[in-house]
């Protein structure tokens, strides 16, 4: 009878002992976990403050509504566990734990054969004045969720400061629009997502919040907080911002003390390593979770990368290996997806700033379309930014936004980077389309062509950055061939050496510019760009330019 | 100057002829085409009889509102496209077409140095009694959609026949029924979708279609019409229905005319052959779209799959290899997606009925699941089906059907098939999560862990037909091991010898079983089913089955 023991009892806990008991009944199997709440959701959490969520509850509940306390785990699973059950030491000869009941006081000494650690990740508490106000959260934990959700719903909160603009810190900008609450983001680094989001990306979606009443504030500094019992403002190195109630999002770090303490080792990343197996250093002591770290599958890099989605796939691996089988995982992609108000952000693979770091070859291309057929009712444009391998033609990455279907985007390219495809393999893939769902060449698809066009040279396209710079620079003539209507409806701001000529017209007008102008053309999208750069090519002209996604991926002002 | 003339001007000709232009500014380019509307989204047909879509013209516009007429081809893209053009012969020694305008009369020859041929496919028309009278439709042609809507616009139509129940058909009751037209679909195969779901599948679509007032008759065959001038009746060899207006629905056929006169190679599924590089057996002559045969990647078979998709990737793929680059089309997976009202269905790669004609060892595996988390607003569930070789692990077909985000799984198994992923990478694939998304494992990996299971000899799972039939058979014993409240509200039909013990309970109730009985578990979506047969084994009954899909598939009738 085998004796496994798991320390912390959520996601890559409870999944590698139920996986354990499912595979092996008559293993004696104990979870000990120092918090008093099991197996939540806490991915939940900013949809119960936005209000979406009616109780907290429901991150501890099945779908078939049986709450996942340790009843439930001892009746259904046969699982052993003990919560607020501080664990205070491994000890690898003997091979036991030590713990503690921190209620009763209580220490215990539990024997294993295999020992799992998923002892997660605990936020970052930077040590500024005023840390210690009261109503400063870290939103990692279902009780940050009440304490902030009851604060709404009582009508205290007017307004909020969200520290850290990363995914937990623009769901809860989010949520606390969604309540009416007025929100400020700060964030440190001079653009949003900065784990992963490459900079003209990044400064799209800062321009949707923005125009969507979420306050950005790149680039700055929090220094303290102030206030008496509670927490009144937050200042920066810029501003003094009121506050009723801040969430510090800075990000985590793993749980890695016990591992440490026992002589494990621990990666570079500063989480604990594993192997393939999912084993630590101890090859009889399994990790998983947020506090090991993983492998990206591109880059072959460790990285950090706490997701609940993976601490669940560690979980199931744990499980297997824990009785006997030799299941490998292989390692992650850093795929993100996150919702801003109506607006979809995702990323899978490297980015091209990563691309950069690791001194890899690459070539980019950024596409924008909608999601489905234009007639469609819910049609929606997203864009879609590809980091390809010039030589393999290999995709080395993604990201997408929009108010349109970007996971599935971003799913389809997690396949195929998973599985090694080329540009070539995209645009082959038959994927699935009737109007209700997609257009019959796929955005996926349109964003291989555009990088297939960069590498034979057929479309120069440049990044609305670059675009800007021209634009300041004044000697490009800038080419925007969309209707009269169009361009009266909206237009690039200050784009100094703008003509609209609608594409139809185009051949006709060739004679308005010289052949040697650099001429950087666009539209709404940029395809009527890239057509209008290959009517000038074919007329001779030298120095032709599309500005890549074309107005909808316009970072910049626009006017009206 | 080199001379392309293509036959056809809609997707695959079109297309086509647009990627020549832009890769051969001065490349002579000629479209013929016998009707008088070119470049059609014909796919959105149905959506514009169900009254989404306000004018037949948006299935000719560009989404920046142009129409795609052939002045805009003419002054965008510099191609010649005539209309009302029959093109009546090629002639391959020549190197000519000759062509009629079917307006004025006047012949023409046109001499190319390439042709293209994209005569699309036609629907079939079979020759039953009252086959020429008013009000039936084939629904090919915008012209269809016209005369169709504004039957329904005036009032005229309270009944609807459409025969043939493939995606054309469902699409089309699903306009009817939005109408509020009574709509009875007639199916001369025994299931719903006979091209490409399996029974068990086709069975829950059909369950869902009845309750949402789509009538589905299957196996039955139309044997005529009657009528005066117009329509008024379709006899079956079953029964006289009602009928304002038909759809003639049942397939369509290549066009294939025209290559055949002139020798070229037609393939064994009667349309036209062609090589990787979509050239006929005259290299100079390519062919793609709904005339030509594809390649099967799952099977290696030839296959006649009609599909916008396709026909777009075929006509940019010729007008690359006309230019002179040596692209490659790999084929395709008989992907499709349709909705039918609120319920999403789609398949990809080879079906379960295939692998058995094909003669190839494989395993199923079908699994229910909510397609984000359930305390998601929205969160709705889904079936997938996956069809896997035992023995390399790879993935060969996969079907899915359900209220929820339906269409994003079967792209990336697409994806996945693509690239000859096995059930392993399914599950390390590092798709996006987040709430408003999907569940930390996908319901894709959890497919995957199934068919695992499966093949590891933990999950025996079995299909609702083989329960039905031991439900029949009244041998086994039915354990719902849901709660007694979720019993109370639903149930499976006739289910002889049901026990409802809820699986917490199921452990201290071992023993109102025996271990030689014969136990078919299930649940919901028989997660609990699952972990209902897993506590059985573990305490050492013999034989414990598990009903993939559980309630949520199931296909036959539940009694409330
Ligand atoms: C607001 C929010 C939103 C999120 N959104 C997403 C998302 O959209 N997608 C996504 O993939 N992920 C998301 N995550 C991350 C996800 O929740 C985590 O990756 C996941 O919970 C990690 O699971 P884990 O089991 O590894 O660790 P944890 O959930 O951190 O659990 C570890 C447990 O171990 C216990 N423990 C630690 N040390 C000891 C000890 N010495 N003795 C006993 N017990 C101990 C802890 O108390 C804790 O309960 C989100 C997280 C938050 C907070
Ligand atoms: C209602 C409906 C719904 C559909 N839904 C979907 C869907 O959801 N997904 C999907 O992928 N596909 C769908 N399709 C199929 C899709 O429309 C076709 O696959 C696509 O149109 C094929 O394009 P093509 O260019 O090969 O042929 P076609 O569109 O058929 O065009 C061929 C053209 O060639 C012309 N032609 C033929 N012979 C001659 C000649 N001798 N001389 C001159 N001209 C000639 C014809 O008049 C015709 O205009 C749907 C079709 C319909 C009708
Ligand atoms: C729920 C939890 C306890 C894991 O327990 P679990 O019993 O493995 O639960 P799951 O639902 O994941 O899986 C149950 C099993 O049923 C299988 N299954 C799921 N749906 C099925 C279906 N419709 N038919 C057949 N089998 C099915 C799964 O594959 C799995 O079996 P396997 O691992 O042997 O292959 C753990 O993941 C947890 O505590 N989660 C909550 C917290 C969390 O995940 N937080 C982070 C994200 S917010
Ligand atoms: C539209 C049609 C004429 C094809 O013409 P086309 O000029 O190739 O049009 P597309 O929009 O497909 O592609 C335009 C080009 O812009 C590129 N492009 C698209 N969006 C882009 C963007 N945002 N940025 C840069 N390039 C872009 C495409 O890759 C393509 O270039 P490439 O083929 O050289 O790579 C033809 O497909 C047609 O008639 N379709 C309507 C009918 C139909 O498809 N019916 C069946 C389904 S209902
Ligand atoms: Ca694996
Ligand atoms: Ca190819």
């Amino acid at each position: 009878m085998k004796k496994v023991v798991v320390i912390g009892g959520v996601a890559a806990g409870l999944k590698s002992a139920a996986k354990v008991r499912r595979e092996d009944p008559t293993a004696q199997i104990t979870v000990l976990e120092r918090g008093s709440l099991i197996s939540y959701g806490a991915c939940g959490m900013p949809y119960y403050v936005g209000g979406l969520i009616a109780e907290v509850d429901e991150f501890v509940k099945t779908p078939a509504g049986s709450i996942r306390n340790p009843g439930f785990f001892k009746n259904v699973k046969d699982i052993d566990v003990r919560t607020k059950t501080l664990v205070t030491e491994i000890n690898r000869e003997a091979k036991t734990v030590a713990a503690k009941n921190l209620e009763t006081g209580e220490e215990m000494q539990l024997p294993y054969d295999n020992l799992v650690i998923a002892t997660g990740a605990s936020p970052v508490r930077p040590p500024l004045p005023g840390i210690e106000l009261k109503g400063i959260h870290q939103f990692w934990h279902p009780d940050d969720a009440v304490a902030v959700r009851s604060g709404i719903d009582k009508g205290q909160i007017k307004n909020a400061v969200v520290i850290g603009a990363g995914l937990v810190g623009m769901e809860m900008a989010e949520a606390f629009k969604t309540r009416g609450v007025n929100v400020t983001v700060v964030e440190m680094q001079d653009q949003m997502f900065p784990a992963f989001l490459d900079t003209e990306i990044a400064a799209s979606v800062t321009k949707f919040t923005t125009e969507n009443s979420i306050n950005v504030l790149l680039g700055e500094k929090v220094e303290r907080f102030t206030g008496d019992d509670r927490v009144k403002e937050v200042v920066t190195d810029k501003r003094v911002i009121p506050a009723d109630i801040v969430i510090l999002s800075i990000g985590v770090r793993p749980n890695v003390e016990l591992a440490k303490a026992a002589g494990l080792a621990i990666g570079k990343t500063g989480a604990i390593a594993v192997n393939e197996y999912m084993q630590t250093s101890d090859p009889d002591i399994y990790a998983g979770g947020d506090c090991v770290e993983n492998t990206n599958i591109i880059s072959g890099k460790k990285v950090f990368a706490p997701m609940g989605s993976t601490a669940n796939k560690h979980g199931r691996i744990i499980g297997e290996n824990i009785v006997g089988k030799r299941t490998e995982f292989r390692g992650v992609l850093n795929t993100v997806v996150v919702k801003v108000l109506h607006l979809n952000v995702g990323k899978t693979g490297i980015t091209e700033r990563e691309a950069q770091v690791l001194g890899l070859p690459y070539v980019t291309a950024m596409v924008a379309g909608p999601d489905k057929p234009h007639y469609m009712p819910g049609s929606k444009p997203i864009t879609i930014k590809l980091i390809v391998d010039p030589e393999s033609r290999k995709l080395l990455g993604a990201q997408a936004f929009g108010e349109g279907e970007v996971a599935k985007r971003i799913d389809v390219l997690a396949a195929a980077l998973t599985m090694g495809a080329t540009i070539d393999d995209l645009f082959d893939m038959d994927l699935a389309y009737a109007p209700p769902y997609s257009s019959p060449i796929d955005n996926v698809a349109v964003a291989a062509n555009a990088v297939m066009n960069k590498l034979s040279g057929k479309f120069k396209g440049i990044s609305a950055l670059s675009a800007k710079e021209k634009m300041e620079q004044g000697q490009a003539v800038f080419l925007d061939v969309r209707s009269p209507e169009e361009y009266n409806q909206i237009r690039i701001a200050d784009c100094r050496g703008t003509q609209n000529i609608p594409l139809g017209q185009l051949r006709n007008r060739l004679d308005e510019f010289n052949k040697e102008d650099e001429i950087v053309a666009f539209c709404k999208i940029s395809l009527r760009g890239y057509e209008a750069a290959c009517i000038l090519e074919g007329a001779g002209f030298k120095d032709v330019k599309v500005i890549e996604g074309g107005i909808v991926s316009w970072p910049f002002a626009c006017e009206k």
